[in-house]
This record gives C-alpha cells, sequence and structure tokens, in this order.
C-alpha cells in the first residue's frame, strides 16, 4: 500500500465529500446523527466484539493499563457514546447563522455568515469513542472528516466506520463525509497534516509528545491544545470558605485532567490563616505540596511537604502534588502566571471588587476565572453543549471549542445593483 | 550587527511593552494615536526630507516607477495618514467587550472577554504611510506591534518611528509598544517570523511573492492574503442593466486591486443579450476579453479578443483583461468557482430569490455577494473603519480584516464559590 497515495485519494474524496455536507440542510444532518446512534445501539454487541479483538491484541502487546482502560468499550462506554450523539442532535445548527447584518452608506448590506471550515482532520489516540464524538460534531457542523485514530484501536474503529457511513447514506449523505484512516502505518498522520489543499484544519487530540510532533511537520493550521498548567490565587481579600472550597477542588477533583491546578499562590496577608487548613484538606488526600521557604515555613510539619524547585513553576503533574508560592500581592501574581502558565485556565479567589476585574482583564489566558474552581473549564460546563478538544492558541478557537470552532464566518452581501464609484 | 540576537531583543522587548499596552484604558491609547497625529502634522517637512533620502537612493539604485510611486510621502499621503489616525481614534475600543455572559445550571456566569492578541509582527514593502496605518490599529487594539518595512523606506520609516515612540511616550505608554525593525538585513524577516515566543501573529502586506516566501518558512501563525481571482456569475434571472453595472464595475473600476473581477462566467440564456451589450462598455476601455468558444461566438468582432486557456481561468491579470465563461446554469458557475477561485470575493447577479440564497450558502469565499460589485470588499466598505489586510484564510479572520482581527476571545467565568461536583 503506497500511503502517500492512499491519503491523497482520502484528501481528494473528503474534499469532494465536504461540498455535500456543506449544503445539507439541518434535518439532513440530524438524521443522519440519528441513524448513526441507533446504528451503535443495534450493533453493540459486533463492536465489542471488534473492541475485544484490539483488547487481546493490546494486551498481548503489554499496552499499559492505563492504556487499556482508554481502549475498552465497555457498555456504558456505548451507552454514552449514543447519549452524545442525541445531544449534538439536539443542539441548535449553527450553520447559515446570518450576524451583524446592516446597511452601508453605499446601499450594500453587509453581514458575516456561518459556514463550515470545510475538511477537518482528527488524530486522536486509541479512544474509540472519540471516532464517535468527532465525526458527531463535525457533521453536525456541516464539514467532511477525516479520522485518523490509534493503531491500536483499529478494529472497533473500522466497525464504527462502517456504522457511520451506513448513517450518512442513510440519511442522503456521501458516505466520505466521514472516512476513518484504515491503516496503522504513523506515515499516514505525516501525510493528514501536510495536505493543505484537501485538509483545513487538523484537530489533534492526545498527549503532549504527540502534539509536539505535530507542530514540528504540519502545514495545515491546527487547533491544539498543549499543557494546563493552571493557577489559583488567593488574594488577601478571599472569603475563606472559597479559598478552601475552590483550591480543594481544583486540584482533588481529579487529577488527570488538563484544567486541574498545578500552582497555587496565595497573598502574603492571609496565608498564614489559609495554608494550615488547606494542608488539612490536602492531607486527606495525601497531597504532596512542593513549597517555596515561606510557604513551607507556614506549613511545617504537613507529612507530604517538598521544597519547590524552579522546574515545579513549569510542571503539569497529572498527579496529587501541588506547587505552592507565597506572593505580595496580586501584581506579583499575574506576574507569576503570565510568565509560567501555560495559558489554559486561572483563578484568582477574592472579594475585591477591583482585584477582580483587574485580574480578568490581565491574566492572559483562554480562561480566566473570579471564584470558581479551574474544573469548570470544560465545553459543557461552558454551555457549549459538546465539545472537540480545548485550544491554548489564540487565534481562531481559544478555550474550549464547540461547534463554532468548527466553522469559519464569510462575509455576505446583499446588494440592489450596487458599483463602487 | 548579530542580526538573531537584535531580532530576539525587538521579540523580548515587544512581549514586554505588550503587557502594558494590553493593560491600557481606552483613552490612554486614544492619546498615543493623537500625540502621533500631531506630531506628523508638525514633522511634516523633516517626514518629506526623510522621504528624499529613500527616493534619492532608490532612484539611484533604478527603482521601477510604480515602486517609486509607492514610496513617495507627498503631502496629501501625509494628510491621508493623518486622517487615518484620527479615524481610528473615532472608532469604539474593541477591548474588555464582554459578550455573551450567561448564567450556566453550575451556578457560574460565563461570557467571553475580547482581548489584543499580544504582539503583532507586520512586514510590507516600501510604503511608509503603511508604518503609521498599522502602528495605529495596533494601538488602537492594545497590541504591540514590530514593523518590518520595505528596505527602500528605512529613512522615512525611521522619522516615523521617532514620532510614534514619542507619541507613546507622551501617552504614558511604553516605547517599545510599537517597533520599526532598523535593519535593511533581510535575515530579520526569517527572525521575525520564527519567533512563537515572542510574536503572536505576522500580518503580510505585499506582493505573491513575499507571502509565498514566508508560508514556506513561518512557525508564527499569519493572517495572510494571497491572490484575489474574483468571478461576478450573471444569473439568466439577472436584471439586465445591474449585470452590465456591475460587471462593468467590478472588472474597469481599478485593475490593481485584489477584489476586481478576473473572470466573467455567463448564463448561456441570457448570453446572447448581455455579452454584446457588455462588449460595448468594454471597447471604451480597450479590455482584452479571453473567451471560451461559445462566448468568442457571441463577441464576434469584439477588437480584443482572444481565447482563453485553461491558464486564464486560474489567473489574477491586475491589468485590463477579463476571462469570459459560458455556463448552463448556476450549478455549473458554482462548480467553476470552487475550483478556479482564489476564495476572495464572488458576486452573482439574478432576481431570483432561491439562487441567490444558494450562491450565498455554497460559494465558499470569504466574501459573497448578491447584485453588488466585487468591488466592494474592503474594510471601509464593510464598515469595519480601518483595514489591516483582506484574509483569505479560514480560520481566525476571513476577508477584510479590522480592529476585531487583531484581537482574541478569552472565556471569562463570574463564580460565587462554585465547585465541580
Amino acid at each position: 500500500m503506497d500511503i502517500k497515495l492512499y491519503m491523497e485519494q482520502v484528501g481528494q474524496q473528503a474534499r469532494k465529500a465536504s461540498r455535500a455536507m456543506a449544503r445539507a440542510d439541518s434535518a439532513t444532518r440530524n438524521r443522519a446523527l440519528t441513524l448513526i446512534a441507533d446504528a451503535i445501539v443495534r450493533d453493540a454487541a459486533l463492536l465489542r466484539a471488534a473492541n475485544q479483538l484490539d483488547l487481546d491484541a493490546a494486551r498481548a502487546n503489554g499496552l499499559a493499563p492505563a492504556m487499556l482502560d482508554r481502549l475498552a468499550l465497555s457498555d456504558s462506554a456505548i451507552a454514552t457514546m449514543v447519549e452524545g450523539l442525541r445531544q449534538i442532535v439536539a443542539l441548535s445548527d449553527p450553520i447559515g447563522e446570518i450576524s451583524g447584518l446592516k446597511f452601508m452608506p453605499s446601499g450594500i448590506q453587509v453581514g458575516q455568515m456561518r459556514v463550515p471550515l470545510g475538511v477537518i482532520g482528527i488524530i486522536y489516540e486509541s479512544r474509540p469513542n472519540v471516532t464517535v464524538d468527532a465525526a458527531g460534531l463535525c457533521i453536525k457542523s456541516g464539514n467532511a472528516t477525516i479520522l485518523r485514530g490509534g493503531s491500536e484501536a483499529i478494529n472497533c474503529n473500522r466497525a464504527l466506520a462502517k456504522i457511520v457511513k451506513e448513517g450518512l447514506l442513510g440519511a442522503g449523505l456521501p458516505e466520505d463525509g466521514v472516512q476513518v484512516v484504515d491503516t496503522t502505518d504513523r506515515a499516514a498522520v505525516g501525510a493528514l497534516i501536510t495536505m493543505p489543499e484537501y485538509v483545513d484544519v487538523i484537530v489533534p487530540r492526545g498527549g503532549k509528545n504527540l502534539i509536539a510532533r505535530l507542530i514540528e511537520e504540519a502545514t495545515v493550521p491546527m487547533i491544539k491544545h498543549l499543557d494546563g498548567i493552571c493557577h489559583v490565587y488567593i488574594d488577601a481579600k478571599a472569603d475563606l470558605q472559597k479559598a478552601l472550597d475552590i483550591a480543594f477542588n481544583a486540584k482533588c477533583h481529579r487529577y488527570g485532567t488538563c484544567n486541574t491546578m498545578e500552582t497555587l499562590l496565595v497573598a502574603r496577608a492571609i496565608a498564614p490563616q489559609v495554608l494550615p487548613q488547606l494542608a488539612k484538606l490536602y492531607a486527606a488526600k495525601e497531597v504532596e505540596l512542593r513549597a517555596d521557604p515561606e510557604a513551607q515555613a507556614l506549613l511545617a510539619g504537613y507529612a507530604h511537604l517538598a521544597a519547590a524547585t524552579e522546574e515545579d513553576w513549569k510542571t503539569e503533574y497529572l498527579a496529587p502534588i501541588l506547587a505552592v508560592k507565597i506572593v505580595a500581592d496580586m501584581d506579583e501574581a499575574i506576574e507569576h502566571i503570565n510568565h509560567y502558565s501555560s495559558k489554559h485556565t486561572e483563578a484568582i479567589v477574592t472579594e475585591d471588587y477591583t482585584a477582580s476585574l483587574r485580574f480578568l482583564r490581565e491574566v492572559d489566558s483562554a480562561s480566566v476565572m473570579v471564584n470558581a474552581s479551574t474544573r469548570f473549564a470544560d465545553g459543557f460546563e461552558y454551555g457549549l453543549g459538546a465539545e472537540i478538544g480545548i485550544s491554548n492558541d489564540k487565534l481562531h478557537a481559544r478555550g474550549p471549542v464547540g461547534l463554532d470552532g468548527l466553522t469559519s464566518l464569510k462575509y455576505v452581501v446583499f446588494g440592489h445593483g450596487e458599483v463602487r464609484k
């Protein structure tokens, strides 16, 4: 198999299908989604059998337990996929909306119409549920999609691809509206990210190493997600209870997520009150605290205490570990954040009106919060209805990316015969 | 001079200055713009003298007359620059606007705040007016800017840089808020487009060759503008007078602009009526018509007639030349456009309601128009107040790019102590 030639063909088919996908009305796209959801329910046993092949092979190859977990397609995972599709059907159609339509002095009326991006390439690890989630969002937003899942999930992805194609055809859409790359050869990824003539945007979902590699090689624009080095700053004017609740939740609700707090900054004036009480909460979860000298003094006697090094301010632990630093005031907090943060999500806890507005304005991250846990940085919690990923980029989509992130705004002009004078 | 080291320093200074620029309130940024406008008026003679040095050197180096034209800073060009700055002052501030603030089921309130992108690099040819236009738009939108103008304009750009820095300092802003790259070494461009740590976006303004080279090398995202191969399609149901007015204006209003029509598509049913009359209008301007065989037959006897080749459908003439093709219907027109267009601007002339809506929806270009000249695709005509360029990209800004294109939307969350359950 010539991978470059194969991917070229996949790209051409996607570009061609993208025109029909973009033209399709809401009802047709929703019909396809419903047919896919119904077929997943009908073929659940087949999907689980295909998944079992993948799991057996992965176990034989010694895949790590955490990876096996992600690869497994349990009954509840299948139910969640189906429920996800039905939720996408219920979302309002982003396509065709015209905003800001205004008359200009020349007499023309100018507005912006939301349209599909065209062809979206999704590159992800061995999580079969992403195949359905991503296909669903792309179908809803009128895009054609090329899906490249991790090689360990190839059997399950093939079975899902069959179901998706059936659903597209059943609704009268081209079957190439969604294509699953049918090879485990890694060269397919290299080809996919360097075909700007066929692919309008790449959405990588996966670990840091994958994305770092893609950044090096891609010529197609990406909506990309790097680390989440998220901060909570407890201001001198913080409400103590809110500070405890938020700092505990932001670290301990889930350790492995990108919106988990990795560094806690505490204003010097309130640190003696807040840190010892927080330590009691963290102690119950055996959270390791890596503290600067001043915080160390306030945390003396804490069982899992260590000295923070420069490296700690730059680390996404994804584990029950937290860097802790005392700062003089909000200015120092903002300076620290804008220097070390990965620009994902930061929160301030404060009752001070002016401090809250300044923090919102001056912190240069995709999500900036007042008196809320960083764990809220999420497409569902933000009311986007669904999420294709979280973007650390500033251009195009920033923060949680929903359906709108898979669209573009083109200018539309309603004229009456006007010409330029 | 070590160019890489110098550009690294420029980048660091820009990044640092960008924080103060982003924090500055509307009045401060407007004050800087007004001071710059006043100083240009005051120092007009100095600017003209610096420009004269550039012009003398350029003439001695045999620069083409068209380039000398662009390089020249006449009194009226100075007045236009000043007027442009005052218009930018009058625009409403894009920064800090919060949109879509809504309560979520969790109790948090989520919206999006418009914020500066950070550091914007502008690369342009030897047109000193761009130095002031671009600096003005970037100051207004709270960004720091690195300007790299064509080497022939270096003396004038240095004089303008001095005025801009003085204006920034006078308003209490950092003088590095706008930096003009003070070397004519081309390696400076290579450095500028590969410093993503210091530069958030590059806006290239200039010819196709410049931009093609930047695309090859850049690792910083670009808001880029390629060709304008714009189409007008005269539908079978077109109003004849509107068709004549628009097809004439779109070609002949100005030949050298990117929103000029380069290919005319005419529905077979109306071609025998419209083409001979159009030919009379074009004849007065000696427009060369490169027609397909069917159109040639209808244009028989036209003085400047030639046979269109495949190459003509792909060419941006920027000259009094027009490709002409007869199509069966709108479907064929849309197919031709989506295949050959540079996705800049296309217009349909029709009185057919359904055709107009379909054309708007299905043509995949940055601007799509009904019954209006393609020449309207312009930031001022669209009411953006100013324009930093026109984007052929689909991500981020598409079509004419105004102040909003120099900003990003970050999520802001107003909480009341909420945590994730």
